[in-house]
């Protein structure tokens, strides 16, 4: 029977392998080197360009950008790995056993802007942390198109559905519900794209798999649609984020290639460069690594690598009906259970 | 004796006039009228467009937008009336004795985007709050160039200068001292820009001229540094609140007027475009008067009217030794005794 008892999961938590910060930090450096070497090649252009930096407070990363590729206009793929004393009051509301205790973090993120209006932006990030009697990983992919193809939505999907499966055939529901809701701009009303994979305080209690924002609540919610789950150990998981890291270029890349020759005009690269407006908006009012970041005195540009080269904001747009862009705005940015779409 | 003793000082807050809502709500819709005349006026091609909206929780506003105009690639000028049964937790966090209370919430807001990187960006905002037992007027006004011409900054100081003077001479050293520390990015570590003067919680109790965050602190450090004032009633601040409002146009059109008929070039234009993005950092992270807005269900398009038509980012930018774009790094993103500036 799944207990809902906190005192009793946290019995359950189990510890972490000696060397898990070895193991962690050099996984997200391989996914780091993987993705840029594939993004490279996609792009056959331009390479990534690596900055590496120190945080004074302890710990440090590699930042590589690549800037006017011939598919990206700009793409950032950021790994870190830092130190300190205690984690920021948004995290510790999550997980308040972690309070006064330091902390390690490690992570890979990503963030994609093609220069094409038919190439969707895409974001990726993995991230994994220690602190006193706690573990946890979080991450996921998420893509967001401009222009509506329902195949390359179904393909993104069916892809990390694939990964999930082979792990666990409860993953891929509840991490798909979880990442329609937590890339949602509630001041717009609307998604953020068409969504992917989303998890966080992923540390194998049976507790429940959604651990986000009024987690009580939610967790209950969740688990209680998912029903029993076995008990998972961190190597499970951390496999399960291995597998879902090495999925991103087979779930991007084909629709990337698939789209690159398309032409366009500037009636869809203004409103490609107007809905880049509202991933900045997500970005720097709701996203937790974001907000993590800028909390805990992280490197700012590396921060902010993911927002947009160039952006427009237009006052009161609404798309015209009947159009693409209206049907981007009525199906697209409205979850919608893609693995089973029907043309 | 100035006193710090909370409960002797609430006991000093005045009753507002009977018709105080009117009065203000009159006034803020004339600040409204006449800044959108002057600037239609300087502008020369293009008129503002008005949009009224109601808010479903209560109250509602006009939104006066104009675009593409021979100065000004966006401007936006925006009353509100708005009232509900509680304020936003960050205000009352401010202001606890409005907590349980029912609220009304006026005010005039405005942000220009002219379309020469000679000509400043500017910020004006007044706004208005009663809530059970408690009142008070914030606001103020700040200037964001993208190049440096001290002359300006010197001008746009010297006309807020004096419009407080004419009503204290405390008034000018600590809201333009509030207004620096107010309009700072701490992630990047630099000032929006040249400042200008800022206010709020003004309810002419004698504990102090400052009520910002921390206000606990700061009130007793700032009105150390102001010393003793008088107490002030609801007219006194009114007063000055309407002064202020009627100095924009004399603070900033001279400046745009000087500056319009510069050429300039694609170098020039680019920094524009990028320094803008710190307007849009500011405003999503930081600015109270978008928090407010998106908490309290607003009119998004309203509230993020602020933000520029076009703006670019670009990763690990920094400004080439002995240019225009050092200096205003150097200087003019630096607080400065603009009033006492000596070329």
């Amino acid at each position: 029977m799944t207990s809902f008892d906190n005192a009793a999961d946290a019995k359950k938590l189990s510890t972490p392998p000696q060397d898990s910060r070895e193991r962690i930090s050099q996984f997200m450096q391989q996914l780091q080197d993987k993705i840029c070497g594939g993004l490279e090649e996609l792009d056959g252009k331009e390479k990534f360009k690596e900055d590496s930096w120190k945080r004074p407070e302890g710990g440090g990363g590699r930042s590589r950008v690549l800037t006017d590729g011939a598919i990206f206009e700009q793409g950032g793929v950021n790994f870190s790995e830092v130190w300190g004393k205690n984690l920021p009051p948004s995290i510790l509301k999550q997980r308040p056993e972690a309070d006064g205790h330091g902390f390690y973090a490690t992570g890979t993120s990503m963030v994609l802007h093609p220069r094409s209006p038919f190439i969707p932006t895409v974001h990726l990030n993995y991230r994994y942390f220690e602190a006193g009697p706690v573990w946890w990983f979080g991450g996921g992919a998420d893509l967001t198109p401009y222009y509506p193809f329902a195949e390359d939505a179904v393909h993104f999907h069916n892809t990390y559905k694939g990964a999930c499966d082979r792990h666990d055939p409860e993953y891929y529901p509840v991490f798909k519900k979880w990442c329609d809701e937590y890339f949602y701009l509630k001041h717009r009303q609307e998604n953020r794209g068409i969504g992917g994979l989303f998890f966080d305080y992923q540390d194998g209690r049976t507790f429940g798999l959604y651990r986000g924002p009024n987690s009580e609540g939610e967790a209950a919610k969740y688990s209680k649609e998912v029903g029993e789950i076995k008990p998972r150990t961190w190597d499970d998981i951390f496999n399960f984020v291995q597998e879902c890291g090495h999925s991103f270029l087979p779930a991007y890349v084909p629709i990337a290639e698939k789209r690159k020759d398309t032409e366009y005009g500037e009636k869809e690269r203004n409103f490609q460069l107007y809905r880049r407006g509202r991933y900045v908006e997500f970005n720097l009012v709701y996203d937790r690594g974001t907000i993590f970041g800028l909390q805990t005195n992280g490197r700012t540009e590396s921060i902010l690598m993911s927002l947009p080269p160039l952006v427009r904001w237009e006052y009161a747009y609404t798309p015209e009906p009947d159009t693409p862009e209206a049907e981007l705005y009525d199906i697209f940015l409205k979850p919608q259970d893609w693995v089973n779409w029907h043309k």
